[in-house]
Parts: structure tokens; sequence; C-alpha cells
């Protein structure tokens, strides 16, 4: 009999091992999470995507090595609110990532920003935390200029990157950006950043896997973002010119970070997403990336504006060679990566993430539907394959006309308008899986019309029924609280003297 | 001694063998050949080319173990002439298949065309068949409607299919198509025709296979253009409607066809090309397919009108997993399969097409200029990664104001003009490899402009002087030259009396 009570127990250990795995209090059973984070990158930017150059092999052998995800999408179609949605796991009218200064206007943090991610949102690496993992910031935040805002005290361990994008005037006194960035200058194209960036995630990953902790690394080189640059080992070596510079190095960085995990033999228990923060910069003409066959670009809220290129990769667990139509969100991860390791996420607020494990493991699909903000205003809904635009804007005729163009070589009557339409009465209606590129709008009589639109008003109703807007971050700036007198500048001989305080109205032009 | 010169004897036979290979007088050595064309299916109807359905696991598998072409090109944006060149090597102002009744304008083989496939065109069948190749066509011919233009007249061996494109009316006595189509009805996009087109490859292969012979099949279904079709099996199967229906049932025939040749261990001596013969028909809006990233479509001389979505499978001989940036066209083929059999092409004409054999062996690139007509015209080059346009065009304003639009949601100015514009003095300037939607044209002032237009206009000066345009056959219709009494009528007392001969110039609208 006692030992039918071991073998009992023993039965038992393993059962409620299996049940809790990878939730297990074990902490080498916990999945370590990357999340490659890319600053401007459009769908159409990788191979496996369709760009005619064909020069990203790292991605596309990750993608044949996991899970492809054409479906999925960044939370907003602009840098800030959409890296505040990834960390918190919701939308920007939620966390305060956006503004009321202007209607349905995109803000983000510039380094006169008084605003930042708040205090009360609960960001992924401080849930993590909670586990045991340790979490690491490498390359851009964006969550806010002041100390308060920064990755440190927000959950991660560790950060070697900038607040803002990296970025000149590298020695402007009267606008200083975060000091040592002198030391990482670009010029004319060129610059050693994503190399360091490169071997600064090799670090953690060797380092974390030596202590034994579980990690999550947050890899988020902006080379992709004007002012674009390439180190000299990839300098014209693409045939894109010198965007397609930055992107064979962030390939090749993607590839010599999933080599590092399978030397270390925890390729099995690492969840790698590829992914970027909004579509491509199509207003940077042939300076910024690809949107494959979508409309639009970044700062839009039609399909190029945030239907991002996403992988993600986890060998023994998710399948080779998948693709899943899942449609996805940035702000999943977060959802995600708190389901695998083991932890709650916060129930005292709407989280608009939603756990994607059965995706990964299973290929199931959930419906679920997506949101495509612009500031403060819901401009379109998709449920489905239908997505039904309620307000349509590219940027004010103006600036059109001074060739700031967020749709070069497009033109959607009705639908690529400069003026800020509403349709809300009469949703515009694309059937997104036979017209992903937005072109043929369902005329309103139809019985595909009457059929669809109601499924997707009810959506947005019940969205808009439980609503509660967070207060707006990005309304205010102040020259005040720019970087004068970064810590360590006395010691460097480098602090300045800021102007007095003077809070004015930001302004936003699109 | 004697042991010695049977050793050298056979060292040489050896060594003769090797430099022979594949053009060896064992006709088992010579490789099969597999052209599969495609009808209006555009680069972006791929999932390998980024079609964001990611319907075509066969043909994205097809291109992982084979070598992929995103620089690959039909010599014509329409489907006769484009058929033409592929079957002669020869660009259409060369073989024919153009008109001069209007100028720049497309022409094709329709139910009342006199002209056809010229008689001193050596067709690559007809060169095949010198060294003991079958050929069979299964599908759509389309290089001429009377008798003397068919296939079997023209080095095919077997025919399974239409002089012309798969559609109705089926029993319309006045406009007569070919008889027996009415036991082929497309109804409601519902036609069995793929599977049988399927079947029929297969039987064909078996039986060359097993007779021993080196076989030519040219496989080119018609169900990707307009009227529409796919099976009961596939019907409803895809998220992008019936076009995605007809796309996936080919994916499958190409499956179902390499597997085919596994089972029959014929794979490692069998070339297989899959392409499309002109771009997708964007006109034809959602029951068109995609060009990804390209510039309108079918008919016009952007790219959307004839980069192909192009594959070359060859286990053992084509490397898998290459992408190779050749500037290619269909003409090649004909030059490559010659050169493969071990046969010369005719030294008495220029032949368009070069020999791809280096390319598909080793990966090198060979530049070449690539020529763009339009019917009668010399529309633009492309040379290395530049493309030059001598002349732009997409169709009458008149046609584009009552909803026929070729470029639909696309605008480039001065680029897609309705009037025919001639900019040889100073032709446009794209670069397609940072630029493949041609949305920025490079400014004439520039220091890249000055440098790339001086070798565009090289290539095109050499090109003009030694042209000599073939007669044109794409002038004259006649009532008289439809399918009135087809072989076999009388049997089935189908035999229908046709008008007199009243030839009449044929009007092609764009």
């Amino acid at each position: 009999m006692a030992r039918m009570a071991e073998v009992l127990k023993l039965v038992y250990f393993i059962f409620i091992n299996f049940l809790l795995l990878p939730s297990s209090s074990d902490g080498n059973q916990r999945p370590n999470f990357i999340v490659m984070l890319m600053d401007d990158m459009g769908w159409g930017d990788l191979g496996v995507f369709g760009e005619p150059n064909k020069e990203t092999p790292n991605l596309d052998r990750m993608a044949t090595d996991g899970m492809l995800f054409p479906d999925f999408y960044s939370a907003n179609p602009i840098c800030s609110p959409s890296r505040a949605s990834l960390m918190s796991g919701r939308l920007p009218i939620r966390n305060g990532f956006y503004t009321t200064n202007v209607h349905a206007h995109d803000a983000y943090t510039p380094q006169n920003i008084v605003g930042g991610i708040p205090e009360n949102e609960t960001l992924i690496p401080e849930l993590l935390k909670e586990v045991g993992y340790k979490s690491k910031i490498i390359g851009k935040w964006h969550l806010g200029q002041q100390p308060q805002f920064h990755p440190l005290k927000h959950g991660f361990d560790e950060w070697f990157g900038a607040p803002n994008c990296h970025f000149g005037p590298y020695d402007d006194k009267s606008t200083p950006n975060i000091l040592y960035y002198e030391e990482f200058q670009i010029k004319a194209g060129y610059s050693n950043l994503t190399q360091i960036y490169i071997q600064e995630g090799l670090d953690f990953i060797e380092k974390e896997v030596a202590n034994g902790n579980p990690f999550f690394l947050y890899w988020t080189p902006d080379a992709t973002h004007d002012p674009l640059y390439a180190s000299e080992m990839f300098r014209g070596t693409s045939r894109r010119g010198l965007y397609g510079d930055a992107v064979r190095e962030l390939d090749y960085g993607v590839g010599q970070i999933l080599q590092k995990l399978k030397d270390l033999h925890v390729d099995n228990n690492t969840l790698v997403f590829f992914s970027s923060d909004n579509g491509a910069a199509t207003y940077a003409k042939t300076a910024g990336g690809s949107n494959g066959p979508f409309l639009c670009g970044k700062q839009t809220t039609y399909e190029g504006g945030s239907r991002e290129p996403t992988i993600a990769w986890w060998p023994g667990r998710v399948k080779a060679g998948q693709v899943s139509h899942q449609v996805g969100s940035l702000m999943d991860l977060y959802t995600t990566m708190a389901s695998l390791s083991g932890v709650a996420v916060p129930k005292d607020r709407v989280i608009d993430g939603i756990d994607l494990t059965n995706v990964l493991l299973t290929n199931k699909e959930e419906e679920r539907p997506l949101f495509y903000y612009r500031g403060n205003e819901l401009m379109a809904v998709r449920l489905g394959k239908y997505k039904a635009h309620l307000w349509t804007y590219t940027n004010p005729l103006k600036e059109f006309e001074q060739g700031i163009d967020f749709c070069p070589g497009q033109f959607i009557q009705n639908l690529t308008t400069h003026d800020q339409v509403n349709h809300t009465l009469s949703p515009l209606l694309i059937h997104l899986a036979r017209d992903p590129g937005e072109k043929y709008i369902i005329k309103s009589h139809t019985v595909e019309y009457k059929t669809a639109m109601p499924r997707l008003q009810a959506a947005v109703a019940a969205h808009r029924a439980k609503l509660v807007p967070g207060a707006p971050q990005l309304n205010w700036c102040d020259r005040a609280v720019m970087n004068w007198a970064p810590p360590g500048c006395e010691k460097l001989g480098k602090c300045l003297k800021g102007p007095q305080s003077k809070p004015f109205k930001c302004v936003w032009p699109h």
C-alpha cells in the first residue's frame, strides 16, 4: 500500500505538471519570449510576403519553420500608440496614447511631450516579473520622454537603446535629444547600431540562459525608420537601396538570434514573434518600405497602415510551415505571453488582446472584431473578411498638394479622401479576402452589404457600449520636459539648462 | 597495351557522354519538359509571391523545391501574341502576332480571325520532334482559328483542348465556337474541365514514360480566364471567391502532376516551368487576379501587364530553394528547351529567347534587354534594374469613363495616360528594384537618369537596327473562316453553312 501511495503520488505529480505546463512553478518550464518589433517596416517588405527582390532569407526561413500571419495588425498606424498597445494589451483609446487636440489625428511622443505611459497601465514585463522573468528592451521605446515613463520604471530589468527614435540632431543644444546619441551618429546612411543591437540581444540571451531565468527580450531596432541606416557590412548590398540595406541587416540579425537559440538548445522553449509597429511610411517614397498589395500606409486606417508582416516561431511547439488567417493584433502578444507563462492578466480593466495559444498550437481561428483607430476616432472595423470604413481620411489636401502623399500612386474614390468624411450612417464595405487592396467598395443596396453590415455594426455598438476612454496623454507639449540634464550629465560636463515650463497644446498636422 | 586502349576508350566514352549530356543520342537521357502556362493569372496570385490568402500550397512548395523567378516576363501583355512568342521563341513583331490596323493596340485571335501562326515559324514541338520527343498540348492554343494554324499542323503529336479560350456561346449558330464545346459547358462557374485537363496530363506522362519517349507537355488550362470555372470539389472553397477557386484547382493540378513525375521516378529527368501568359485582367475587378505590387495589368506595358509568376522545378538538377533575378522571358523557354534537348535553334532568323541553362543549373545571371511591345509599337525597354517608357498608354478615355479600367485604384501622373503619349525623346525612367510599382519617375536632369538612359537607348537602337517586322497576322477578320463545319460534323448532323467570305479590318478597341 505504501508503494501504491508512492505510485499515486508520482502519477499525481506528473498529472499536475502536465496540467500546469507551461505555467509550472519550475522556472525552466516557462517559455522564453522574444518580440522582434520593426520600425515602419511594411507587410510587403519580406520575401515571404512577396517583396520582389526577395532579400530576407532568414525571415523567409523563419516563416517556413514557423507560422505566418498574413492577417495580423498593429493596434494603431503610428509608432507610439502602437507600441503602448503592444506593451499594455490595450487600445490607445484606453491606455491614453491619443490626442483630443484635434479630431482623428495621429499623435506620438516627440521630445517635448509631457505625457507617457500611465503608471496604472500594467505592462507585459511587469506581469512576467511576477513569475520570475528577466526582461530587456533593446532599441526604441517611445512611450514617453520623461524619466518616469522609461522602461526600467515599467517592468524592464535592462534597457539598451533610446526613449525615442534614434535620430539627430546629435548636438543641437536648443532641442536636446537623448545624451550619448552623439556616440551613435548616423552619417550618410552609415551606422553600426543594428550590429550593436544584435550583439546586445545575443549577450542577453546567453546571460539569462546561463542564469537559468526565463526571459523576455523586446528587440526593437529602428534602422528602417527615417533616418535609415546600415553598417558597412550591409551598406550598398541591397537591390533596393538604403532601405533595403537596413532590411537586409535586420534580417541578418533575426537569423543570428534564432541561431543563438538553437546553439543554446533553448529554441524549443522560446516563442519568437516578428512583426512591425505600423505600416511602411509610403510618404517617404523609395526611402520607405512596401505595403505590398495594400492601400496607403503609416498614419492611415487603410490596410497599408496597420497590416503587419508577422511570423511566430517556436520549434517543437508551433508546427512548421503553417499559415494562420487569424485576425490578430500586436495586443494579442500581451495576453498570449501572459497565458503561456501562467500569469493572469489584470481583471480590473478591458484587455483588448486575445490569447493566441490555441492559434499557435493547434491553428484554430477565433473570430474577433478589429478596431482601426486614428487618434480619438474609431475609423473602421474588421470582422471576418469584411471591413467597414466609418470614417475616411488620408491627410489634409494642403499637405498633399505640398507633396506629402500617404497613398502614392493610389486613389480610390470616396475612400482615400483628404477631408475627414463621416460614413457612419452608411459605412463603406470592403471584402478583404477577394479585395485586399480595398479597391472595390461593395454597394449598399446589395444583399452582401445588407448581410454583412449588421454584424459589423453590432461589433461597433458592443465596443462603444463598453468603452471608457483613458485620459489622453498626447495633448500637451512643453519644452521644459526635454532631455536637458539626463543622468550622468554632470560627470561629463554636458548638463544643459532648460527653459521654464510653458505647456502648450501639441500640434498634430495629420 | 590492349588493356590500356580499352581503358582509354572507356574514359573517352565517359568523357563524351559527360560533355554531351543531356544531348546524348540516347533518347532516355534527354530531359522531359512540362510548360504549365496559366491564363490571365497574375504575378501576385501565388502565395509565394505574396497573395495574402496564401492558397497555393503546391506552387509554394514547387518554388521551395525549385527556382523562383520574380523578374520573369511574357513577351506580350495579351494572350495570343504571348503564346505565339513562347512557341516560336520570337517577339510578336517578328512572328506576325500584331496588328497595324491601329497604332499600339492589342490584338489576338478571335473566332473570325483570318491569320494565325505562320507556316515558316518553327515552333518548339517541331524542333523537339527532330530529336525524338512526343509533344502534347492540353488546353488553350490561341494561335489561329483556321485548321492550318492548329497544333497538330505545328509539331504537336496530340492535342486535347480548344483553339481559342473555352467560352460560350455553346450553341449559338450565328457565331459558332468550336464544336463539342457544348459537351463542356460552364454553368454558374461550375465546370469539370480543369479536372479533365489534369487527368489528360497524367495519362500522357504515364504513356510516354511507359513508351520510353522523351516528352514535351504544354499544359495550358484556362480556368482563370473569363469565364472563370472550377469543379464541384473546388467551387466555393477559396477565401477569394470563384477566381480563387480556379486558382486552387490549378494549384492542385500542379501538385498532381509533380507527384506523378515522382511516382514514375522521372522527376530527376523532367524540367517543369510554371508561368502565365500575361498579367492579371485587372479590368475584371474581383473576377480577375492580382498583380501584387505592380502597376496596371493585362493589355498594358506596365509591370502588371507582363510580369509573370514563374517557377522552374527539376529535382537533382535545379537546386532547391533558389531565387533568380534573371530578367527572363517566356521566349527563353524555347531556346532553353532546345539547348537542353541538344537541338539547334533556327539560324536563319532572329531568336529573341536566350538559353537559361546556366541560370537554371548554376544560378548565373545574364544581362539582356527586355522589350515591351503593344501591337506594332515598342512601348518600353528594361535593362538591368532600369525600365524606360518610350510610349505610355492605358486605354482610351472614352472606354475608361464607361468603366473599363486597366489600372483600378492606381494613377501615376504622365505614366498611366489615356492618350498614347510619345516620350521617345525623353523616356520616363523607373528603377524597378526600389520602385517595383513604377510610382516614382526619375527626373531627367539627375545624374542617375543621365547615367542609365544612354544604355537603355543603345539597347533600343540595336534592337531597331536589326528589326524586320513579320507580316501582321491580326489585321483581317472574316466571318466565313469561323468554325461552321468542323471535322466530324457530318456524323453528328451538326454542320452549319457559313456566309460568303467578306474580309474586313478587325476592330481592336484598346
